[in-house]
């Protein structure tokens, strides 16, 4: 609800598993941006909004398993309604490129690879709550087990599904590739296996085309 | 989803606004429960479960517009979905009587009293992810006007809507008459504006041939 036209700017997002280089991307690619004299701004989900980064605590911290599948399912949703109504709409409204390391589509793969009975409950809350689609989507595709041994080297906290191990993160890259099978219009995969700024280079230009 | 048989308590849920004196006569029924040997829980929304508290937290810090009314909503359906699996089911499935000072009642009453375009999507939410309804709730109707006046002689931080004034007090105090008149078999109006003794015998009274 409250979607629809009027947003001048261009969404794009980055995906894929924890330890890809998608954050490492969407930076990248937001500084690119930002030093052609763009006006571009760089978010990332869950959080993003002063309100979504305090669910994003609720979310990260602790075990997985502390919240219920559905109870985490609608917290992502509020998390990303607050992100959507207080940062990424007013940011398109004034012709924003609005840069999110991460965005719905991590909700939809990692639902589906935890819980996929939950995958139609997702899609209608999405429709309810966000009803919002990226621009453009680069899904970062990485080794899962290069990309694992990346996430747990970072010894970050917030990296909790690490601890599902490798063949969860297999899982992951699949259902990701799934999705941008099922969305080629807006989805591009790109190989993460790559150096840093070969990767970047393709990111650049693809957006570069878009952008006209 | 997820609801249906095999609930063999009692779900007893007290509704209102605040300073009708609800809590006190939720408190005042289970502890006369309690002293006549029942397994019987006293609980309260926003809240009642660890996970739950800790939404509850982000939903009452703060002024009353902090969240957008949609990500409050999914905030408060959150919360509600995890106090129903950690605490309201595991004690209905034991045999027993479940106090709450407020439950779904409230979100549908203070969101028709503050975004009625939400209603349907309340509605929505409830079915999908809670689908419980109690087996008897008291909605204590209290004088507007006395009922703000004490919830202001408390001055809890946390009754962040006594700021909006005696009208939308009276709103809510319509909205709650207007529930319990669509679902009279399980909701009782109860007179609030009397001695505390009075409403606790009757409610007592109620409850016991409910219990048979």
């Amino acid at each position: 609800m409250e979607t629809g036209p009027g947003a001048a700017g261009v969404f794009i997002t980055f995906e894929g598993i924890d330890g890809s280089g998608k954050s490492t991307q969407a930076r990248r690619l937001h500084d690119s941006l930002t030093s052609q004299g763009r006006d571009a701004i760089l978010t990332r989900e869950p959080g993003g909004s002063p309100g979504a980064e305090r669910i994003r605590r609720l979310l990260v911290e602790g075990a997985a398993e502390d919240w219920s599948p559905i109870s985490e399912l609608l917290l992502f949703n509020a998390a990303r309604r607050d992100h959507l109504e207080r940062l990424i709409r007013p940011s398109l409204s004034r012709g924003a490129v609005v840069v999110s390391d991460r965005f719905a589509d991590s909700t939809r793969v990692y639902q589906g690879a935890a819980r996929a009975d939950l995958r139609a409950l997702a899609d209608r809350l999405h429709a309810d709550v966000i009803g919002l689609e990226p621009d453009l989507t680069f899904i970062i595709d990485a080794d899962p087990g290069t990309a694992l041994s990346r996430g747990l080297a970072r010894n970050n906290a917030e990296d909790r599904f690490e601890g599902l191990g490798l063949a969860f993160q297999e899982r992951l890259r699949e259902g990701f590739l799934e999705l941008a099978a099922g969305a080629p219009e807006r989805c591009m995969v790109v190989d993460g296996n790559r150096p840093e700024d070969e990767i970047a280079a393709d990111i650049a230009a693809h957006v570069a085309r878009h952008l006209g």
